[in-house]
């Protein structure tokens, strides 16, 4: 199979390309020529309506929802239900990240369920198997993780988040650095380092990367260079161990693009707030601006509970600033497996925070419905308002369940509303146009 | 009587100054000069406990709670509550913001309901007493209004809102550039301007603005230059209709400082989210870095319903390029009165932005709380955690709802626990602590 890096490459606008074109207001000759300079890749669904996302520079940021079982909290019924509830939300993308339980059959029925293009993590079932058969994780045979990538991508994983860039370099910065407030946080990571230290080996994801690329390459499945050392405290953002991984990251990445195989890079993690810029900067300019996966990020430990807003604000910095995937928190990080509930907050506040940085990354192209919505909210067309909120059936049950009666605009500020007052007053004022205001271009960006 | 800032110019370090000094980890001396420069005002509960809240330069990002009855929704009961919410969720000021219903009873009783420092808009009762007795807000009479402020002040009201920076220059501006894509949205400030505009005045509190400040300094209430012109959408952002007022405002402050008596600038309103750190230079800079007091920002119109979050994503980012209080914004921002369960939500995601700025903005004097944190997370000590947390009741909640059986980790990654792996494998790496720190300055910033 051609991937559409290789058919990018040899010039060919494939009906994906088009239909990312379409969507995102792009000329298709941008998209593909993006897609062959390895800063946008396309990721599809397998099943179902099979939808096709576009993930990278000039596109809208996209939104990831990761489900699964622990080894807690292990139903398959309700993995399936949060998978809907994700895609209901507006998920762009879905990781099925299950850690207990039939994963192959979890795995399958998930992805049957949505019609989102489905990412995973192959190291949490490798070792998964390895504890049950040994009891050791230490002990996971890197044949078998070979065969099962394999496996898992003619499942119809579309792409893979694969901890590549972890390597004795690596983990000899962590040593040496001799500190992390947070510890490690990535559990493919980890066990990973884990298996390194135990068996005194190199990671076989590193030393065979293209033999890693080879097989994604067969079913177009999208590399995702995993950050298996990301910060799990703001105190360690930004330190050697990370940035060690991140060069490799990017490395690896311009290896897979010349190789064929469509890949993006992972990152943080915990960052604070004004790093955020800097660690995404890095990433574009090592890897030549390949799509940038964030987790996050999260701007404070000391959210917990109210994380899907803590990382809300890291990930509207961190849209605004050039990220292309925001994988979304839950309320439920750092406390407990995540529930539908959890999943449907996750996802809605990413989405927020992702329109936010939009906003400014893609001016025109992203702030129409703004401009619209305010226009509708000023002349009082509450019809029309919902057409462009994002979430408007909660805003419509919030709307309804305390309606104005004494004015037409709502119970907030009653007879006293601004809006209504400055439209007696001013109103031919206020309703022009601003003037030389070039017009949103489409077609390029 | 002597305001904080006539005794911090006479080189009196005040009770007062000591209390937030000790507060805030800083030196009493550098308090009184920064209140003497005008660049920290001070303000107290009147009642009760009578909290003592410093606000400006240097010191942590302070939270507003605004509550209050309108047309639609007035209940006395209802606002004693969400007074007492606020204060128990945690925020520093309140805003008591009535325009229905006995207004000096509800003021009366709400100030009675909290230790926090309360503030409110005298325009509203004077406009709604207009509209009460000659049916018509253009008849608001200046000499009344001034009467007003004065008794609103003799109640305890500790900080005023008052929209003196709209003169006819402003209104000029607004005109000339014949454009509002979300209209007017400040109640107090279209009120006026439409007063204006029917009786063809100057604004009297532009025009008498010493007699303001000779009013508010007999009870050492705070002067708030409330922002009357403020963006209702993203579009709207530093137009120049705004900016007229915010150099007024911020020559007023000036005023008001070489007058004795204490003030800060009201900001934005609706700001795209790499505007915020502009606004707020050219406030600091204009007003010789006057507290700013900004409500919100938000940067995006369309996520009504979910505006808390849009909001703490604006919040965040004006705390960490150096706004001093944070005005929250609910759920039913742009939709409804909050009710209870909203005040609460809007004080929280408040606080979660301000720490995240704060983190920022006054390092390790705000990020010990961080750092602790996530040694207590990477070392399983949880007990231990929900003394760090922000809200270590809600996390509790989330926490024990689906508890971990399977490790002593959470019930996220169960037996795959990251934290716990990295700990058997890295431990001695692990728990070092980073070399070269300099120790957090205390005293200093």
């Amino acid at each position: 199979m051609k991937t559409q890096l290789m058919q990018a490459q040899a010039g060919v606008v494939t009906p994906e390309m088009a239909h990312v074109a379409e969507e995102e207001g792009l000329s298709p000759e941008l998209v593909r020529d993006r897609v062959a300079a390895g800063q946008i890749v396309i990721g599809r669904g397998r099943f179902n309506d099979r939808r096709i996302v576009g993930i990278g520079k000039g596109l809208r940021t996209k939104v990831n929802a990761s489900i699964g079982t622990s080894s807690d909290i292990c139903d398959l019924e309700h993995e399936r239900r949060k998978a809907r509830v994700a895609e209901e939300a507006g998920a762009d993308t879905l990781m099925e990240l299950s850690a207990a339980g039939d994963l192959d059959l979890i795995r399958r029925t998930v992805l049957r369920e949505v019609s989102l293009p489905v990412g995973n993590v192959p190291l949490y079932q490798a070792f998964c198997e390895a504890i049950q058969r040994h009891r050791d994780p230490s002990r996971m045979d890197p044949e078998a993780l070979f065969d099962l990538i394999e496996r898992q991508c003619e499942d119809g994983i579309a792409f893979m988040a694969i901890h590549c860039g972890i390597n004795r370099f690596t983990i000899e910065r962590l040593e040496r650095q001799g500190y992390r407030y947070g510890g490690l946080c990535s559990k493919g990571g980890t066990l990973m380092i884990q298996w390194m230290l135990k068996n005194n080996k190199e990671n076989p994801l590193y030393e065979q990367f293209d033999w890693v690329c080879d097989i994604l390459k067969k079913t177009d499945t999208i590399l995702s260079l995993g950050n298996g050392i990301r910060a799990g405290a703001i105190h360690d953002s930004l330190d050697r161990a990370q940035m060690a991984e991140l060069i490799l990251n990017c490395e690896l990445a311009e290896r897979a693009r010349e190789r064929g195989c469509q890949a993006m890079v992972e990152g943080p993690g915990h960052v604070p707030l004004d790093e955020i810029e800097a660690n995404i900067l890095l990433q574009k300019k090592m890897s030549s601006e390949a799509p940038y996966y964030m987790l996050g990020p999260l701007p404070t430990d000391v959210g917990a509970g109210w994380d899907h807003v803590t990382a809300a604000v890291g990930a509207a910095q961190s849209s605004m600033h050039g990220a292309d995937l925001i994988c979304y928190i839950t309320p439920a990080e750092h406390l407990a497996l995540p529930d539908e509930a959890d999943v449907a907050v996750g996802v809605k506040t990413a989405r927020l925070a992702a329109h936010i940085g939009d906003v400014v990354k893609l001016r025109g192209r992203a702030d129409r419905a703004d401009m619209q919505l305010s226009k509708d909210r000023r002349d009082f067309r509450w019809g029309d308002q919902f057409r462009n909120l994002l979430f408007p059936e909660d805003a419509r049950r919030i709307l309804e369940s305390r309606k104005s009666v004494s004015g037409k605009g709502c119970s907030m500020c009653g007879e006293l509303c601004a809006l209504k007052n400055a439209e007696t007053t001013l109103n031919r004022h206020l309703k022009g146009e601003k003037r030389n205001t070039a017009p949103a271009g489409v077609g390029t960006d």
